[in-house]
């Protein structure tokens, strides 16, 4: 059977406290068991996530970082305010959040916004994605796979691609351990970032600019069983544990 | 305009002289502009790109990591061979290849072969994409993007996901260089991997274990200016930089 993806459009610019599920809703037709792919940014907006630059006081650090890496000491505070564990600091901030991801500068975004304002990722992104999944089933009776979508940088690749931040109502991660392969060995490649993968095709569909697609329907989904350890221990972590070596 | 996505089913188990193209075209209806992503493994197999380890004579570098790591030595002369140099020994190998793609273990693959042989890489993915680009020219008269697909870990997260590693009659990189978003201003977020999220989707519709989807057509796609540097060069790629300070 194949895969449809429908691009939800015509919602309007996002501010905060409009009902970002009732605008999906109204602008879409579900069905049980879709997966919708959201941005991290246009529910961040809908909850008030945003912060004016001119009301953060930048602190020792931030001043520093900001005059190294020639950027607004304001934006630099913004992101170490919203770091956990600062993994890099040059040539950009690495950043350890409090949900477990790692991303550059927190995924502190400074794009379309109004203003001098940024965009910061929802604080809890598991609860964003539950409560737009009991949002969208309060509004249209339809059970769905919600995955909220950050922008980020591979490693050892240029160029962005979508990642999960958060998802409810599928598990992250296709888990094979014990499986076969096609000629009975067990399988070596046991676990599959299956939000990830989903995350990062509703990223090509959204773009990046100014098409204006902040949500993403998958229809036809077989990704409904699993488990959520996508953030790695950090003693699992062989490329964090690297960088911070040399870091120290 | 939905997106469609068709797995390619009820291809044969592929072996070394198969025409791979002609059977794809058998199975499966093309339209121009779609698509086409092809697992590395099949089409590895297709061209006689496998190694019997009975042949493979481990050095004693390959002896020190087996043991090390407590793999068959002859594996891991496989996957040296296949390494143009090596950024991590341990706890696994990570691999810089000819063609500028960097994984685990040079993507030598011990599953979905018969008895005891690995399946390598292409040895150029993009002379493959091209190859399969023209074949299916050739058998079917439509014009496809295609890419050549590896399973990959991600950096920070577990579970793999599908890359790129080759790639043609399209770009790897939409570029929003000069663009402006919503409110006009310049982006910040300007190169978008687009054949890492298309590879990515493309591997949660394969499946890793014994599914038999070796190949997805992507239906009414719009990725067709860009460029093609997807992989960094040297002095770019912070985080090789780090794993090779620690190394050293």
């Amino acid at each position: 059977m194949s895969i449809t993806i429908i691009p939800v459009r015509g919602l309007p610019i996002i501010h905060p406290g409009d009902d970002l599920a009732a605008l999906i809703a109204k602008a879409a037709a579900f069905e049980d068991r879709d997966v919708l792919c959201v941005a991290s940014t246009v529910y961040s907006k809908a909850k008030g996530y945003i912060r004016p630059l001119a009301e953060v006081k930048p602190g020792d650090r931030a001043r520093r970082i900001a005059l190294r890496d020639r950027e607004d000491p304001r934006f630099v505070q913004a992101v170490l305010d919203e770091t956990k564990e600062v993994i890099l600091e040059h040539p950009f901030i690495l950043s350890v959040m409090e949900s477990g991801h790692i991303g550059v500068r927190a995924g502190v975004d400074r794009s379309n916004i109004e203003g001098d304002q940024v965009i910061l990722l929802p604080p809890d992104p598991m609860a964003a994605a539950k409560d737009l999944h009991d949002a969208i089933m309060n509004r249209t009776g339809k059970k769905v796979g919600i995955i909220i979508t950050d922008t980020c940088g591979l490693s050892f690749r240029r160029g962005q691609t979508g990642v999960a931040i958060g998802w409810y109502g599928m598990p992250a991660i296709r888990d094979y351990r014990g499986d076969k392969d096609l000629f009975g060995h067990v399988l070596l490649i046991t676990e599959e970032a299956v939000v990830d993968e989903i995350a990062g095709f509703s990223n090509y569909v959204m773009g990046e600019s100014n098409k204006g697609v902040p949500a993403v329907i998958f229809r036809n989904m077989d990704c409904w069983s699993g488990h959520d350890n996508l953030f790695f221990r950090p003693e699992e972590d062989v490329i964090v544990a690297a960088l911070k070596k040399c870091r120290d």
